[in-house]
């Protein structure tokens, strides 16, 4: 059995950097004295990672494509069923029935809950049906929450939340065990559907770089290089990460810049690189699969033909005060009911009252406004949208168009708006303004519950009613100032065209949402511009997110994540920060009584049992002697016992008596056991750690053995 | 004056980090003592480096559109000039005289050479003006180019060649003096203009980023936190860095990664952001400039509709293999010819005339084919281009177009041919083969030469010619089959349409040959999509660069900046090359005779001198008593002898019998001299650098005031 450190211990990564030196220079030791296997072996050792990472890569691809078509086929069973081929999603079903004459993806072959058990004529029972679909789709959201979070507690305790907090504890290197599991890999993804179909307010994006790490983690056993030495394991688990928001955002490049920024600790650009190719690999595989149907490569994907003008960067600005606000209460609420949630009893050892409750509420109180009873990413998409044409119908763009300035638009292809709001779009604010709190209320009562639950996507949807609803006031008021003065040119936007686009608003406001939430900058930046596929609005959003951050900060100092790394308690050292201490060890420690030191050679195995037994320190000096106190090493509590527990089971010769010496010579490489040495250094107690442990007799009989073949030559 | 390491050296990062470490340890505890100023101070301390980079990324943006703007006037000052306004280039000269009906910029105010001195009437004598026309273009070259290296041999020596191996030295801690200084500054931008205009086969990027190097390096002077700290300015040359990628390519984020995988050496993510804000502010400012004249955001911006094949991914493979080759070969002959140049006294001594005969021979030879006549980037954008409706004039686009499989496509405004190649297209290609071979040959040759010579834009016209031959190798190829086969799909694209887009194969053999050159990758990737504004083909650029670097190590184990760092012997230690040795310094140093020991207290003066003299060793160990020999700490040659000389010269009681003692404690910042522990620390020799020359007198009486002080209490 491989176990190196203990569960919830830290790793040495310089040690473990060291033995992976080690291991090249056998490796090229090797190449040098055996030819055409050695070569073989290093082509092999130096395209691990990159196997590795394409293996990661599909295997992410593949499992974001299952997850996203399961959860969108469960979510719309909330509200229905596909007559004939049950199988189907709601999209999908009204394709496969050919019925192009409904609009928004209703038709004949969909049936809601109430139809499927009443009759599809609805007659004078109007209220009936409407009920029931309320019953339905609550019932629906609660059974559906219910299931995941009791498959979570009963299989994987691990599963729930969106994983990014104890990643970033992981790749830092803290050891969970099972954290990065096949349990927890498999509950998640089916928790992850459950819970995203269950209309709760989650997104799966954060669960997803989990997994991909999960995934990583377990491919990673195939590569022993990696699977044995948890600090290059780590190199696997950053392209991961890197994958894992690729596959999310369909953002490759973002996914990058999140490993570096927000992720990783230990980022080698070697590493950088193979993220890189893990993320690609990762998109590519997605695309393949094709979950959503479309040929669209970006999810949000916007075409404004506009550009926007300097004086634009106020309001953008101004949003990214408000992400910078909206992301400090955010997180301040969400740490004090996770506090609660931890020091109660009721609610810690309940986490299923308190998943359906949640989901009960959020699915009754959502139903009853369009903005909240659809899904999240589809609100996005539809908020980030401009207003063309074929868009008039909606309450969203329910413009008064008709006059301009006294003159008729008769062009109906025009898009062209005076700004003026008709009933429509009134109602759609309210209901925007609706949605927005209870987003917020929901996302803060829903992050730390006990599912599967990222928030990434609750995060940009608030941002997006938000920078939407700030959209359409500019608007109006740049409306209202060129009618004022026609002639100025403030806004350098000419008149009879749309000049300032909502929808652009509304995609600076999710930025600067998710900026105040989670504190990125480029990596965010990298993945809103990815998300929308234009490179031409970086600025704006660069703006926006650098306001969130800075007053982000001024507020409430730390992220989501670091703040629940911080509530849990994990030891997490941010390589971000600095810290301005100038103090030596030596000011701030005291010797303890308990210290014991150990002699390089000649202790016994029993005396070295007592120093383990008597004192509970982590490692011990090791001198050259007790009189002289010269240190010439150090070695760790962990080793030390390992090799002793070791030495007892394995060699029956080892008794209490046996000398025991410390060594500072690393393994030598010769050719008969390198691969004793690469693969299963733990099976060798004997020369393990530099410390030998040695049988008289066969050190007498080795010694025989030497002089007779010196001898022989 | 302010000078702590001397010319060549290179820095101490622990020491310069622990330096400003605690400085803001000094800052923190005057900001407790000392409320409403010492707040002020932190907010400085800590905006100053977000001001500086502002101020870096403005000047960079301004710079590179002056650059612009003068390169592309006097590069078309080889053709002639424009006749009523002669400080307006071809284009503009054109627009101005709103001659819209010719085509190509051509006008009839733009007058040729031969039309400015002979008349503009041509009659019979077509041959004279095109003698002339061809003798004033090498004329023009030769002086622009011999300008450009007098100016740069006569006052900045620094001036010439890319500067990317140097700043790559100089971010990894080397110091050179005057490479990023004004004079350099000033001199490599007008020697840019000279050398690009005269047509030389060299690029702009590079030098760009030299550029923005100096900026950063001049106005890090106003920030003393940055200017007076080694270490720290590095992070203001880094952003700059990426600000000079920035504005060269239009490319911020292309521009981040590059300053991170290539340039930089120390890297904290408060460096990437303020990187990405600097090269942020540096594009939007260059835009606002708006060298071009145009409203296009990306340089080379491409707009396929097509999508590619994974069939595709082996042309693609094939010319990534391609690009490590070309790569390596041009790495190797160009530092086979820099070798040579180098250890031949005349070429080394004469670089003028070396420079001219370049000029001379480039102008000559490339007048003849239009590819390598027109400026480089003219050259990449139109091989990138597809063949439109407009441009079947072209030569790069006679295709036969008009019968597809019989029947007659009548449509003029379909884009769609045949595939088979005109004669125009095939004189294009061989044109296209000389252009290529002309191309390596010139830029083997050029760069290295002494002018300002960068080698991104040639090295991506080269695989844009390569990649364009192939494109439309295979394109023809594709019609071919589907003609033979038309009911198979292996290449999934519809007949009727174009569905081998030879521009796409062009941008990938650019990305392709510029990795083999460089080896980069996803710095390169990234820049790619941001000079094409494509986020579809990242695949594609992805896969031919992977296939350069890995072919490219494999041929020639370093790119082209390394070999030249190499060749010039630089001390560089790559921070990405994994050093696996397990050696320590004991196994390899030996202790040398000249080796002197300080004991801490009471050596005086005139002793440390005789050490310094006598030894040469760059420091020496601190030990608290010879006899004991315990070493308390080290002090470096350099700090040792500037003291012991600003003490001699600053402090007139010294004699050579005054005791000199050694201090471990840091510089204590009580309020009082706090400004003069941040600003100026290398004018009080009294305490600098933990050595303590006492002045016995002065030490009395300052304990006599502390016991009045105590007194009056």
């Amino acid at each position: 059995m491989y176990s190196k450190y203990g569960d919830f211990h830290t790793i040495d990564w310089p040690r473990d950097l060291a033995r992976d030196r080690l291991r090249h220079k056998c490796i090229r030791a090797y190449r040098r004295k055996d030819f055409p296997f050695g070569s073989i072996l290093t082509i092999w050792d130096a395209g691990s990672g990159w196997i590795c990472v394409l293996l990661v890569g599909m295997a992410a691809g593949a499992i974001a494509g299952v997850i996203d078509i399961g959860a969108r086929w469960m979510s719309d069973l909330k509200d229905g069923i596909c007559a004939d081929r049950f199988w189907l999603d709601r999209e999908h079903c009204c394709w496969a029935a050919n019925d192009s004459a409904f609009k928004d993806n209703d038709c004949l072959n969909w049936r809601s809950w109430p139809e499927v058990f009443l009759s599809s004529d609805r007659g004078h029972r109007d209220w009936l049906y409407h009920s029931l679909d309320f019953i339905f789709f609550v019932s629906w959201a609660v059974a559906l929450a219910g299931l995941a979070v009791t498959l979570v507690k009963t299989f994987a305790p691990y599963a729930c939340g969106s994983g990014i907090p104890e990643i970033k504890c992981i790749l830092s290197g803290f050891i969970i065990r099972g954290y990065l599991g096949k349990w927890t890999f498999i509950i998640k993804s089916v928790g992850l559907i459950l819970a995203s179909a269950s209309g709760l307010s989650l997104g799966k994006e954060g669960p997803m770089v989990h997994l991909a790490c999960c995934i990583g983690n377990i491919f990673s056993y195939l590569f022993p290089k990696y699977g044995r030495n948890e600090a290059k394991k780590r190199e696997i688990l950053s392209a991961s990460a890197a994958a894992g928001v690729s596959v999310a955002f369909g953002a490759p490049i973002g996914g990058v810049m999140f490993s570096l920024e927000e992720a990783s600790y230990y980022f080698p650009l070697k590493t950088m690189w193979r993220s890189f190719f893990c993320a690609l690999v990762a998109g590519v595989v997605l695309r393949f699969v094709n979950p959503f149907g479309s040929d669209q490569t970006s999810l949000f994907h916007v075409d404004y033909s506009m550009r926007w003008t300097f004086m634009e960067l106020i309001p953008f600005a101004a949003l990214g005060i408000f992400g910078g606000l909206l992301g400090s209460l955010f997180i301040w609420s969400n740490i004090k009911w996770c506090a609660y949630r931890k020091n109660t009893q009721w609610l810690g050892q309940n986490p299923i009252y308190e998943v359906l409750v949640v989901s009960a509420v959020t699915g009754a109180l959502s139903f009853f406004n369009p903005y909240t009873r659809k899904s999240a990413s589809s609100l996005i998409k539809q908020l980030f949208d401009r207003c063309g044409p074929e868009d008039y119908g909606q309450n969203l763009c329910d413009y008064n168009r008709n006059f301009t300035f006294g003159q008729v638009v008769d062009k109906v292809d025009d898009n062209y708006h005076t700004g003026d709001l008709g009933s429509g779009l009134q109602t759609a604010i309210f209901q925007l303004v609706m949605a927005l709190f209870a987003k917020l209320l929901f996302t803060i009562f829903t992050f730390g519950v006990k599912v599967p639950s990222g928030l990434f996507v609750p995060s940009l949807a608030m941002g997006a009613i938000a920078g939407r609803l700030l959209g359409i006031k500019v608007e109006g008021l740049t409306y209202a100032l060129q009618q004022q003065y026609p002639k100025s040119d403030l806004w350098t936007c000419r008149i009879g065209r749309d000049c300032v686009m909502p929808g652009l608003y509304a995609m600076v406001g999710a930025a600067a949402v998710l900026g105040g939430v989670t504190r990125m900058t480029v990596s965010l930046v990298v993945i809103m511009f990815e998300l929308t596929g234009s490179l031409e609005f970086i600025v704006p959003t660069m703006a926006a997110v650098m306001f969130a951050k800075w007053v982000g900060d001024a507020i409430y100092k730390t992220g989501i994540y670091d703040a629940h790394i911080e509530l849990n308690g994990y030891p997490f050292l941010d390589n971000k920060g600095e810290y301005p201490y100038s103090t030596v060890a030596a000011q701030v420690m005291r010797p303890s009584n308990e210290m014991r030191v150990i002699e390089q050679n000649g202790m016994s195995v029993g005396e070295l049992e007592t120093v383990l037994r008597e004192s509970n320190c982590n490692g011990f000096p090791i001198v050259n002697d007790v009189n002289q106190m010269l240190v010439v090493g150090f070695c760790t509590r962990m080793d030390l016992g390992q090799v002793l527990k070791n030495a007892r089971k394995t060699m029956p010769y080892i008794t209490t008596n046996s000398p025991v010496y410390f060594t500072s010579t690393t393994t030598n490489c010769d050719t008969n056991n390198i691969n004793r040495n690469i693969n299963s250094q733990q099976q060798q107690p004997e020369t393990f750690d530099n410390i030998i442990i040695v049988d008289e007799q066969r050190r007498r009989r080795r010694k025989e053995n030497e002089r007779v073949e010196e001898e022989n030559y």
